[in-house]
């Protein structure tokens, strides 16, 4: 009887903190032996050249959420899930939408339906808390926390979504009683609200001036004062999606004073920037996301933030619309307003090789960061036993790439459901060329071979980042 | 005929600047000359062992302001003004308060009814802005700038009075399209209701909690909120009564970012701490105010404020109720939780003495920074043309001061409307022994001389904060 | 009888905090009445138009100071002050350097001799300690200190002239222990000659290299290191000729913490750069002093610096040579490297207009910050009694302001004794158009009309700076 | 033929990121293999509740160095390895201290000759650089780094060792071209001297002032000049041994603003303080070292430079002498000032546990952390390649940890030198029960297995820190 299932041989493994050549022998879909030589095996895998890297987990997206009367997302749990799976993502954590009114366990319910038997990857969720009554706070939160739905975010802006301060605290209240962790989405609605209002009075209307409606202190503002209220309750949260130096600024100071803020940040606020919404006629709805890309500057600082640990996720905020679709970027009403543009973009194909390529390969951050920062601390951060490194018992979720292939994203060459992508052009160094899902591949040599359903639905254990 | 209606002889004279021994000439109300041995004048007042400093002007006081159902503040202006001529000020300006609903006009009808004839020292008001209506910010506003109203109040917290960031951005938005002046109360409403929710849950309702219910961040975050809606509208303003040093440094930073942001701090702040709440029953009643009194670290942080120049101003913040009263501190809802105990305290008279004692006798700011924190940048940044100083062409608004006498606070021995002060004890070396209104004494040897009415209402110009 | 000797009629008075319209009349050389309509004199001045200031004091000149063999300084006492006086000043402050042996005292007899009886503006001097042996600091600094010589530069560079830190520490030691103010050149030494030679060795020896071989950091570190010497030993400390951000931010952060750190800047930080010492040939030569000007950022810090109170000095560092000649800039061992360029510019009758008209006029500060960087803070740093402000007693030391008329800096103008201006073509907007030392005219409608050797030795008090 | 040599079973591996149980698998002195359920090896190791860590690596240790006439150093190669294998370390890095004179290549033959055949664990050796002369910079030093001794030690104080800032430069230079990492200790011995020779005139002579002598600025100063000269060359340094918040907050910002300054603490700075050298009569003596422990902040300052990663490695710096001993802590000349006393203490067997107990059994860093700060960064930072790390084909440099044993620190059970701990008395919990080099045992169960002369010389490859 042979010993594995499966070895991968002669590969290099890296996992956050080390790198080393070794074969990774797997069997039941866990990583049961690490080693040099190992060969008895079902199947050998020859990654000769290849890295061996933990598969990316993705704890930010968003999948077949609604999103506001006659727009639909581009994306459903199965073509999310492939997609994730061709960007070498082995673990997704899309949010279930509360809608006012609704109880949570409705709410779950029906986005369980949605991705059961839907998915090439593992995948867990977040709640988003849009009606945190007392009956959601005192009763359903506590109950669904103690099954494993440990993470919640909240939304300081957003018609519909935006809590008010009173709401926020209460819900931190709960989070913190409960051990759950909070991600909150950080930008001042009312200065939004105002400054859009000001800006169509002025008749700036294009896609561009959505930029312009949400500037820097905007977003500043609401990272000091999400902070702040995390500090009253004193219980860690997640900033999300941090686009700048100053809001970065704002969760470094915390972090000095010894509050356990985490920072996130995106591709979008790596390589785009504010110029790309300045595309003819409605060209510019494509990169519509909120907060919207900066500029340079902002990217350097977002780079910073990573090297110096101010951000220890990396995301892709994965929100992704057709553009050339009235369901999508084109709605009717978006035309006669940024207001109405749907606000996201495509993602989670091209979180890994944007950051792979402009930061390890251009030799920003380590490979180790990369797994840090992609896989890892994902992991640790929202409680996902058993995933996220290259180690023993671990489940072999794997990527293999090849640092050396280089590449061009191109909308031709992805499977997400926009029709577009806000990254096309960007030249990669360093491509996922495989991805293994407990130990059975879901993309090889390119294509797909995994079967729909693979992907499980994970019950997360207490959040690292609040234990 | 002789040359001067009055000479102030041999004093020495301080202004913002400078420090020098010098005869001050009054005719007509206003300064004429500063000199030596000027000697021809109807009335010769010596000066010996005097200085001779501009009268204090308190650009932060509450008379007669609604309060509450049964609630009545203990000064109307008769006494406040009494109280601040004997405190050497010769200048207040008070709150003209909105109600919800109330045109402006209609508002400041009224303030104007209750001062007219009824004040000892000059004054001018302070819009506070209740109700930002479409009317109210587009027509009344700016036709009231334009007539000298040239500086609003608006709230962060208090029921009835907080306005939320949309309305703050509306009303900041008209203030630098007008060149008015706006005050910022901040501390966040909504945190304190839900501490003060939390509190009254766990049966914590002595007024000793109305400090916990609004603890540093809560300052903090709203100063740091204040400042970034005035950066997105480009609008200089002033964050008055800061109590600590989170809120300071957040000030600071603005100001080192260029902002225009100006700085108060009170009395209340240097010598008390949230331990004088710790009253036995309702005693602690008397120290209720907000921001509340912190602690000893935190007067040091607003010295500090003063002595490097964060804060430009220093007033009392004077609103004041009586004690042993249904209508003041012992309300009978005040009795049932710290939340309806009315908030504020006494202080137009105490404030000079209490600085000049703490801060130049005991050697932590110099003569001319006293005389620029409560005389000469009040009427810089408010728009007083004429008043602050002791320069040619000023208003004889003086106050003569004997640096060596040393008294002790009681209430026995104030003036204003209160059965009771709040600073009772406090051992004071320096103190006001006369305070002349446009050359004319009101307060002498002790004795109130002026006359009620006396006190002139005063258009202001455009104000230097944002000129 | 006539009431007053002078009076200067109809201007616009201002102090360090007060702008008004008034008469200044002068007796026996000071200023014995401020008023309106004050006429009794036997001269009458009009200043219908013009601005009353203070006569400038420059605390920071550089005259007849041996600079090296075969180098000679381009201005004698009489040359200087005569400039001095063009330029609106009426009190300078020159070094009394001490040669490696030489007793103080025999260095104090020497500047005596040379200023005496040759100087047309008061003068005091400041003691370069170069040799600090037990009997400089034990005996004869302590006398002098006692007998007003109450200031003391110090250098961290400059062969024969830089102490090492043990030596810093005994001559602060020595200064806390008899109340003398320090002033420390901040620059690093050993890093400075480090990168000289090794500029060297790459043939980089032009005047532009001057720049490269002394950068930001060299400043910074040098004036951290001053901060912290004094720090150990408690005593106040001045940084003269601050020229970038981040010298002028180590002083804000020793502010912060409490120190007595008081900041000084000049012209060149205003309005030169780096780039103006990249002339052809040895152009550049006119441009190079130390610390090197720096860039436009640089230039915008130190402009923070003033406003923000970082800097309460304005000097002009005045360290004149020729240009055009061996004695001077082009000495031929300064052709050979610009290690060899004598240090220096020419700036005495430059700085107020500089400032004014950058300043003021510019909108960049105001009036009465003017008056107070220039003059009145001078006075009260280093301890000049009854100068620096127009109030009853002072000397009437005083500069008579055209604040409309505009000029254009050019060598022609000027009367010091070099042959160039390194501010040449500098369009300005408001000019000294009379200057008058202790109630006598020395400058008066551009011409000359004072005397050699009205100027004064002036003794000091206790600098304000360390009381 | 059974597949390896050891099997350490059952225990639960960490490593800087990741933990989780495993077997590990050892084969000619390398892990060759990490798994479940291994079991075919000559022997097996059970390590069921124990800790599979890599053996710490000290990169900061004292070992036979000279240190003044008359004076010993309490350890040689055998008792310094010794007593660092007991500790659960299994690589050093002492010093090679040149003396002045000495070619750096004759320096590193005598320490070689006294580490040859005498070590119980692995070693490298950082050079100390106390003659920069041209042929040791120019020449000498460029071959050894070439050679593998690509980290170099100076010092900014100490007599005979001392480099002046030009020197220090001039190292740097080198490094940087060379690609060897300099590390700096950082106080200003120009300070130093000052305070020590006021104290003594004071007559405050008792170990306690050792301490006073070298007070916070003294080491903040130094740190930002170092930080500083790093700057002007543009390379990499690592300041060890930080003692306190000021220094470490230096650090910090030189890294936010993006400099590679790497910092070090040490056990001493969070278990001791000042107090500790207030013994009765020399009994401070045993607490002597430079920096010197601060107090109760300081020790908190370091802990959060550890937390929040300004700090990346912790270090004992081991500098051993005996107490009860003329050639130690009691020479005679050490009783007539602390001046005299020898520096150092003894540490390298009780880093570890104290480290582990402080931090990782009291919650204030995960044992990843721990993993990283006692063995991972030191091997990346300094160039070890296949050490520092549980992980494929690096040597099976293990130790197995007890993380529930407690035990009290006492002289009785250590091993090294001295006579004394200063750590005498600390209770901990976790202790290292055995300690494993290349694979085979040096301690286990609290004896010594190894031989004398186990331990090897290892080349170093670049430093990570300045790749």
């Amino acid at each position: 009887m042979v010993a594995f299932d499966t070895v991968i041989r002669n590969g290099t493994v890296a996992t956050a903190s080390d790198t080393f050549k070794a074969d990774v022998a797997i069997k039941g879909g866990r990583i049961v032996a690490i080693g040099e030589a190992i060969t008895d095996a079902d199947e050998i895998v020859d990654a000769s050249g290849l890295l061996v890297l933990p598969g990316g987990i993705d704890s930010h997206v968003h999948i077949s959420q609604p999103s506001g009367p006659g727009i639909v997302m581009a994306d459903d749990f199965e073509s999310a899930t492939r997609a994730a799976a061709f960007g070498g993502n082995t673990f997704v954590m899309p949010y279930c939408l509360q809608e006012k009114g609704q109880p949570l366990r409705a709410a779950l319910k029906d986005y369980h339906a949605l991705a059961d038997k839907a998915c090439y990857v593992d995948h867990s969720f977040h709640l988003i808390i849009a009606d945190p009554t007392d009956a959601v706070l005192g009763q359903e939160l506590p109950a669904l926390v103690a099954d494993g739905y440990s993470s919640l975010k909240i939304f300081m802006t957003y018609e519909g979504l935006a809590l008010n301060d009173y709401e926020i605290l209460g819900v931190l209240q709960v989070a913190r009683e409960q051990g759950a962790l909070v991600q909150i989405h950080a930008e001042n609605y009312d200065a939004i609200r105002f400054l859009t209002d000001r800006l169509e009075r002025e008749g700036k209307i294009a896609p561009y001036y959505h930029g312009k409606s949400r500037p820097i202190p905007v977003e500043r503002e609401a990272t000091h004062r999400a902070i702040s209220l995390a500090e009253l309750i004193d219980v860690p949260i997640v900033i999300v999606h941090v686009s700048n130096r100053e809001a970065m600024e704002e969760i470094r100071r915390a972090q000095v004073r010894g509050l356990k803020i985490h920072g996130e940040t995106c591709p979008q606020y790596l390589v785009l920037t504010e110029e790309d919404m300045q595309g003819l006629n409605m060209e510019g709805a494509k990169y519509v996301c909120s907060p919207p890309p900066r500029d340079k500057a902002s990217q350097e600082a977002c780079w910073e933030g990573l090297q110096q640990g101010v951000f220890s996720l990396f995301s892709s905020d994965h929100c992704p619309f057709r553009y050339d679709d009235e369901a999508g970027k084109l709605t009717p009403k978006g035309r006669t307003s940024f207001r109405w543009v749907p606000n996201g973009i495509p993602g989670v194909e091209t979180r890994l090789p944007i950051l792979f390529s402009e930061g390890v390969s251009k030799g920003r951050i380590t490979l180790n960061q990369f797994v840090a920062f992609t896989a890892t601390n994902h992991a640790k951060t929202y409680g996902l036993k058993g995933k996220g490194s290259i180690a023993i018992g671990y489940d072999a979720d794997i990527a293999l790439w090849d640092p050396a292939k280089t590449a061009k994203i191109s909308q031709t060459g992805l499977h997400h459901g926009s029709d577009y992508t806000p990254y096309e052009g960007i030249e990669i160094t360093g491509w996922p060329v495989a991805t293994m899902l407990r130990g059975r591949f879901v993309v090889r040599n390119g294509r797909l071979v995994g079967t729909k359903g693979d992907g499980r639905y994970v019950t997360r254990s207490k959040p690292g980042a609040v234990a």
